[in-house]
């Protein structure tokens, strides 16, 4: 897990984010010719042996790291997290039903927007009034929830579920910032979605992962575009999917299994994410903007100077050293270390040092 | 217009398609790394500076080779044309309207299909008891029409509008395979939709120009990611847009540009069609497949072997001259060869010499 191309950036973006060298590097040569083709994966037909192949072997690396079994389908679709936000309502949601939803931040708050618009929401619990600054705790999920929707890691300020909410329904969770950062138990959810562009590759493919005895049960019409059936049947192919996106999402499975899967990427994510919240709190000069330390998430580390006038010059001497896209979100502040799969331990060494000598 | 890359295929596939050898040696270049930035172009913030740019002069080259005004929003979507069959209906069609079809094969049927879960369809015109083999003349538009559909070129069945149908209500079109290869008279549409992986780009974006003054006319609740008016507000980026396949579209329309714009793209592909469409019609070994000259798409030429047991004898000639992806589709049967903008004459030449030399 280190950085072979010293040349380069050390890249802190929230997302779309860093990638595994390796990965970038076979993704430009199929960009030139894939695997000796004489064609470029960019220009190849969707329905060609190839692309079926990229397909095949992106859905079974799915299934084999995340322990996926039949009885779930695996979908790769376009749209992004912010197009599920409504997709997940529409397509378990009656009028008359109830989902419950922990709002612990900006991208929850969106989906809690667009599922009103297919039946009712009931917020359980919410870190709102303190500017989402921890996960809620303490609460208790009502019955007769259709399902409780999760946002498993919330970029902007930083937090993350340790704990899965106690519930006989279904969990539809967006995982966009932290799926394949650490073994989840698969059983407790209904629907999980991400966005590529944190863990798993670039902006432009979204993984749903569905129970597929939950569909079927709305009453309203639904696009063919927008139906989870349709998608499972045609196997991802029901129209042209993100060929590209996808075969780099493939790349990066492949070496999520090289690194040791899931539990290693999680080791690995700990190991990063225990360096520099340990400097956080070591370092009088900075201050960790998450209220505790079970909220902290291991992929979004947010900070701020302590003495607020240091904050451009911090930026300054850490752009010096190569870290790059460290500025943190405008509701928060200070600065913000994204530290995906794909961030070598020697990138958050290179920060912490920075912060060291300051 | 020529092909650099000796080494390569030919590629005929109907998309995803052929992308110029200039465009796909930048495209890889960039994953490697963008303009020099120590960062590759899969890894950047959609919100950076060097995003920013990209969507900027895309942008501007879309308005500028189409001849777009500011009524216009000028849109980069996911979800392909399969999307925007039921996305044009659900913005633009209440209830109680109606919108036209000219129904000319496989897609108008889908965008027919789609559009009635919104409002009322009028196919005011089909081809489809003579298996879409013509487009449509004679017809009338009735008065009344919300807007009235068409897809300007039919990939599965070489088919194509060379006039437009006369009617006052805005068109909306499905230009997905025809997009940037001639001019149109854009006062004509309401809205121009186009999945990128023919003529703009690789799969996974879909261009969108929509006039502004159609939209906020429907009473139904939309989901935010569902409504033009959000995408254009927030200038394709209200979400994570599709990266990766905008900055490939941007090197091929700047390609375009260089190559003189849309009218030599014209006068490129009437004179690669020509070579085709006069052999298919001279050699007695072959047969096109559409009922009259009139409906000849310029971008899928489809033929068949006058006698059917020459099929495989001349696939494997082609094959083994580099013509990849010539197989027609099944409902059409026996040759497809698409040959979209970045097809070089060349290219097309290859292919009629082994027609010549069958």
């Amino acid at each position: 897990m280190t950085s072979t191309n010293v040349l380069k950036k050390i890249n802190f973006s929230a997302g779309p984010a860093i990638l595994p060298a390796s990965v970038l590097q076979q993704a430009s040569e199929a960009v030139a010719d894939l695997d000796g083709s004489g064609l470029s994966i960019l220009e190849i037909s969707h329905r060609s042996d190839a692309f079926d192949s990229v397909l095949i072997e992106t859905e079974a690396l799915v299934r084999e790291l995340m322990q996926v079994g039949d009885e779930y389908g695996v979908l790769f679709l376009s749209g992004g997290a912010s197009t599920q936000f409504f997709y997940t309502a529409m397509n378990l949601l009656n009028p008359d039903e109830t989902a419950g939803f922990l709002d612990t931040g900006a991208w929850s708050a969106k989906a809690i927007k667009e599922t009103k618009l297919f039946g009712k929401v009931n917020v359980i619990a919410s870190s709102k009034d303190t500017n989402y600054d921890h996960i809620p705790t303490g609460y208790t999920v009502p019955e007769g929830l259709k399902y409780v929707h999760v946002t498993s890691n919330n970029t902007i300020f930083g937090t993350q579920f340790k704990e899965w909410p106690e519930t006989t329904a279904p969990l539809v969770a967006d995982m966009s910032s932290d799926i394949f950062s650490r073994p989840v138990p698969l059983k407790k959810f209904g629907i999980i979605y991400a966005g590529a562009q944190k863990n798993l590759g670039p902006a432009g493919v979204t993984l749903v992962i569905v129970r597929k005895d939950l569909l079927g049960t709305v009453k309203r019409d639904l696009p063919s575009m927008l139906d989870y059936r349709v998608h499972i049947a045609g196997g991802s192919t029901f129209n042209t999917p993100p060929v590209y996106p996808i075969y780099v999402m493939l790349l990066t499975l492949r070496w999520i299994k090289e690194q040791g899967g899931v539990p290693a990427m999680e080791r690995h994510n700990e190991r990063k994410a225990k360096l520099l919240y340990d400097e956080i709190d070591r370092n009088p000069k900075f201050r960790g903007t998450v209220a505790n330390a079970f909220s902290r998430s291991l992929m979004n580390v947010t900070f701020v100077c302590t003495d607020e006038a240091d904050t451009p010059r911090f930026l300054e001497a850490a752009e010096a050293a190569g870290c790059d896209a460290i500025t943190g979100h405008r509701s928060v502040g200070g600065f913000r270390a994204s530290i995906y799969n794909s961030m070598p331990y020697e990138g958050v060494e290179t920060l912490v040092n920075v912060m060291r000598e300051f």
